[in-house]
């Protein structure tokens, strides 16, 4: 084994931030074997470390895994080239060995220097544009042919997602999804960056499932869009819907908000919320001709927050205004996370996964649902910045609100 | 109260089919009264029974709701009039008070004959076709202007689900989701109506999830098209993936199948997957040219075995054949469940929902699933002919191919 | 069939309440067969109805099975004898044909009267004292020789269970086991039921699981002691150690409860607290030696609230005051139990089953757990009068907190 | 800060196992500082390396709660002392400052020789016996005025929980409780390991819950029995009673296990078949009369495989044999995990849990069931050593008595 290698070199917190040995991890259960050629390790916890490995792979496949796997914890190569490329032949179609992304902070090198990956997200590809040298990035059905598409892994440049010993609260939640923690804290804490957030004019996303408005928790996101808490919202037919049954008949699939008694017969009002809005057009006619006059819906469009709906497979109606085609809907879901800083996802699964795969690691993201298994499941598509609150949707947004008084 | 009243009489196993006190239920949660005005119990438990009500509403709205939430427990007016319609002035804009389907054979009397309404399925309206003496299912976003819509609840003869001593396996499934029962006789019983299913050439609907795939189960599923088993296939973009990664590179998600070890890093062999058949063009033409020759797709497109393949905003890629527009795809599977007689969905809960809207009562419908929430999520939808089995897919379809044999 | 036969009569509510329906389900279903010799409906909702059954079965057996099954609905035998009695004979050993209770208020029949079994719980039997003219409850393992022990099915009357329309949010949360509810509504309905038993001067049970520490909910319930909304206290070894730990070092299983960091190491706190309270002898002493000053131990022992603290099998320690033994601990259990009008428990499955084990159906149970499946466990254990709230224990128990103000 | 300080040295595949980054998190977050006085990193990857680290603290209390956690890591003092002891002045009370013990192999130095500690368990005390040179542990209601307990952290050696690369199918088990993997090849490895087990002698215990028997299983586990794959089994009163109930009357609790049916009112026949043992005095005498002739427990006693059935505050009568002193059952358990090299737990929560707490981590654990919440609570509980299976009881032991022929 061995005929092959490749040196690389890591710096920074690589013990603390656990770099190394995961590192060392993935070189083994691949296949590949290394030596330490240097190692200066920071004598005092703030010090920086660093590395140089040489990488051994009994092949260049192995090789090449190793290496791309390497890289979205910052290895770099040490004899960095420019960053390479393959053009585009047909529509939507990628060039063999493309490069696929992290959604950690990404550099290519470009003429020897090294550019930033505009709108970096998961699971997509980097296009080059040689003209402007610019980076950005592109699902694989938008590609065109002529694209200039990044593949191997020479001149790329991952920058690792680090621990922060600050961010104490988000830390004490990622480290467990758990039931059994002490929620007011991890809510007053998500209170306190909701308004560091705002102070600083950053966008907050707000991604909601059906059961906010089940349990009667619409009316705290209402109150959350008329406070400026929410510059973006996404959901589905299913949440929208419910807020407008909720609006026009008091009801939620037929269940009084207020008694919690069964008033009617399941999916009737339901429908009926749908077909009254595709009678006046739009939701934004029947906030104007007065027939929708509260809800979520409802403060979204008098605030002009932008309420991105994406239709599913299982839907009624649909309500108008919910985006049929789901390339069009991540395309619009692509163009509102532009400036989003902080995410919170609430009873939510298909619409949480579907966000979470579109943003950026930086992002710092809340998922609060009942289930813990929802959590778990975000947190295994890569989203490694999900902070998980297994807790009532309901009681967190009353207790979230209390708290940012 | 009481100054309006209606007079409905009910037939049949209405004691032992929980219809009367289920009617009672309903008659006073939602504010109204009863007198009985005749009652004839049979006397043995086989005999059917009789009874003539007078219901009392406060008003015509709740009188009529409780008309309609009545009507499918199989209660019809004693003056029952034709069926009353109204019609479409707007494209996909329903009349006011139109009628919501129920999943249940459904008649309507037209010129004083009871015809039945066709392709029956919950949460629709119904179209008159005056000439052609028919009545037939439309979801509200295909109503054209002119189409008679059935209204109000006149006319309108629900056949109630009775309960089928006979029908033990399903029965004891039925009783309660719980993982704390014996599940190889369920899957004994599965089998066996399967076997029945078959000789008498109905279809069967398979529904299947990603985790098919993760759990190697998917070499079941293969075998069971082979076996003719198979009829037609619902499911989504991340199993048709799932299941040409694991045909091309032996991996799912990056994990081998055969070793269980993450043999690539997350995403990339499921992009590689989607881009090579993205290259050839279609998963037809990928099995022309050599390319995939194994698994659940190969079986199913070399059966002729129709795959219905809906998208959804979580996809990557997506893959050929997978169809990006919600209505075209709900069209689609509304049309291949035509003579589905029975229905198994494992490890899936977007398209189970989905596929327990479009389904007629008396499809045999087997949810599998380790989750028992995806089970009672879906009996809460009003799939009441859903058995759940709480178990896990992979040994399940294990197990059911070695019932089958 | 048919050469055995009883003839039963039920009178009440017996449609409304489904007693009919589910009476007939189980003559079929064990077997039998029947046969209507009379029967009176209630013209109007409120007028009870009567019933006459002639119940046929192929032999003893299935007839006394049927029978027995029955009586839990309130069936009667139309020749009422008195009640059956056969002596023990060895001490903890029933006689065969033993008659075992449920936890529905019953009566026997002695010398020609009715007369009610003190203490009833369930899956217990019926001791006879003749002298005193007494009925009473016994578990198995209590039984002495020489008692009177009911057999057989003759001369025992249970009063069904039922459904209250006045209750409405029991029944709301009864309906159904969901967390997609408006519990801010059930919770104010918890609360006037609360407040309701006291005045009367009713005692509320609360069964507490650790998870009301390790959340910070300690403090609440503390508060609810300090009100007087609690009489009697059961849980186990965890949930007062954490309460001790809580109390001398602000930790739960090392977990800081004020900043939520982990700062000791797991269990090191929890044996420290244990073995702090050990040396100073018990919980009380503890307290007089002003080592203990708040959290609930603290406030249940100066408030005279009893605290039946059971062990079990996984405990460290024990702390003091935890008891070992489990048929003592179930007869503490018992003691306390009397009285009782309304119990709530909380984010505890092992107490909380055990204490569903000895409430009669009479005491209003609410469960709040974040785990559906704990609730249902309940339910499926015969505790009909348990509402489950699938919701937070921390946040439920602050929302409690303000709607008791 | 920074006034006292301890060094302290590492050895082994420190890195690789994660050992110095966990060390450093522990330091930092404790309130701790360190300097790195020496490090040799291994060049290859199966070098030992090497590292002296200065660890610095603000006084005592954290500079002890560190160097406490750390020695579960391996990590050990320079200037190393003889272990320090303190004398038990009371029955049942620890002396201050007691060491806790981990489930990992620990050494203690005594007159300069480290001699290894007997029966390790975590959350105990060491009990030195100066006399015959040994150390042995003893949970804290053990302890006897006049023993030797060991205190602080002086002397104290703990070899940490090194990965095993050879352990693949255990590690890939480990890496996720997840019910999305391929678990037929989970099984054939954990069969692979029992045959091995069996092959030089070692023990296997199971333990094992109720739903084995409800779900049909108890078949499974009797011919495991029969085929010498069992030595000893931890249960209740639950699974016990419902064996017998299912070896007298073919049901568990009231369902027939071949037709699925409920024949029996719930607890009846649960109530009867602890009466007939009861009535006969013992489970070993019903099988000497001929009453008890299959199942579990008739096995077991069959083949001399030792049963301890330790009670719970829910049991009903109890059967006989099953222990209801709390304390007694846990030193019955202790005994019996001597010589233990593998364990089993299936579909059981509290005997699990309390199992887990007694076994030393070198025992190879699989913990199975349906509920990812059991297997997340055991690792929480620090059984680091346990692969978790999340499955279906019935259908995995099916499958794993067909990869044991």
């Amino acid at each position: 084994m061995g005929t092959i290698h490749e040196v690389v070199e890591i710096t920074g917190h690589i013990i603390d931030s656990w770099t190394l040995p995961r590192a060392w991890d993935i070189i083994m259960d691949r296949g590949g074997n290394f030596v330490i050629e240097d190692i200066r390790i920071g004598v005092h916890k703030d010090d920086p470390s660093y590395i140089r490995l040489k990488i051994e792979a009994p092949d260049d496949a192995v090789l090449e895994l190793i290496l791309s796997e390497l890289q979205q914890f910052g290895v770099a190569l040490v004899h960095a080239d420019d960053v390479h490329t393959a053009r585009v032949e047909q529509n939507g179609v990628l060039p063999a060995n493309f490069y696929s992304t992290t959604n950690l902070p990404t550099q290519v090198r470009l003429h020897g220097q090294w550019i930033a990956v505009e709108a970096i997200e998961m699971d997509v590809v980097i296009v080059i544009d040689q003209e402007h040298k610019r980076a950005y990035c592109k699902p694989m059905h938008e590609v065109q042919t002529g694209d200039q598409i990044v593949v191997g892994h020479e001149g790329i440049r991952v920058q690792p997602f680090e621990r922060d010993r600050g961010r104490e609260a988000f830390a004490f939640m990622q480290s467990n999804v758990s039931s059994e923690k002490v929620k007011v804290l991890a809510i007053q804490e998500i209170a306190r960056q909701m308004k560091e957030t705002r102070a600083r004019n950053g966008k907050i996303l707000f991604v909601l499932g059906p059961a906010v408005i089940h349990t009667g928790a619409g009316r705290y996101v209402a109150e959350l869009l008329r406070r400026g808490y929410v510059q973006v919202i996404f959901g589905g037919n299913a949440i929208i819907t419910h807020d407008v049954e909720s609006a026009l008949f008091g009801t939620s699939l037929g269940v009084n908000l207020e008694s919690g008694e069964q008033v009617e017969g399941g999916h009737r009002n339901h429908l009926r919320a749908i077909n009254a809005i595709r009678a006046v057009g739009s939701l934004e006619k029947a906030i104007e001709v007065g027939l929708l006059r509260e809800g979520i819906t409802y403060e979204a469009i008098k605030h002009k927050v932008p309420l991105v709906l994406a239709g599913s497979i299982r839907d009624d109606g649909p309500m108008p205004g919910v985006i049929a085609d789901m390339q069009e809907a991540q395309r619009r879901m692509r163009e509102e996370i532009q400036g989003v800083e902080m995410t919170i996802m609430i009873a939510s699964m298909l619409h949480a996964i579907a966000t979470g795969n579109l943003l950026p690691a930086r992002v710092r993201t809340v998922v609060v649902d009942i289930n813990p298994a929802v959590v778990t499941k975000l947190a295994d598509r890569g989203s490694f910045q999900a902070a998980g609150l297994v807790t009532d949707a309901e009681l967190f947004l009353r207790e979230l609100l209390e708290a940012l008084s």
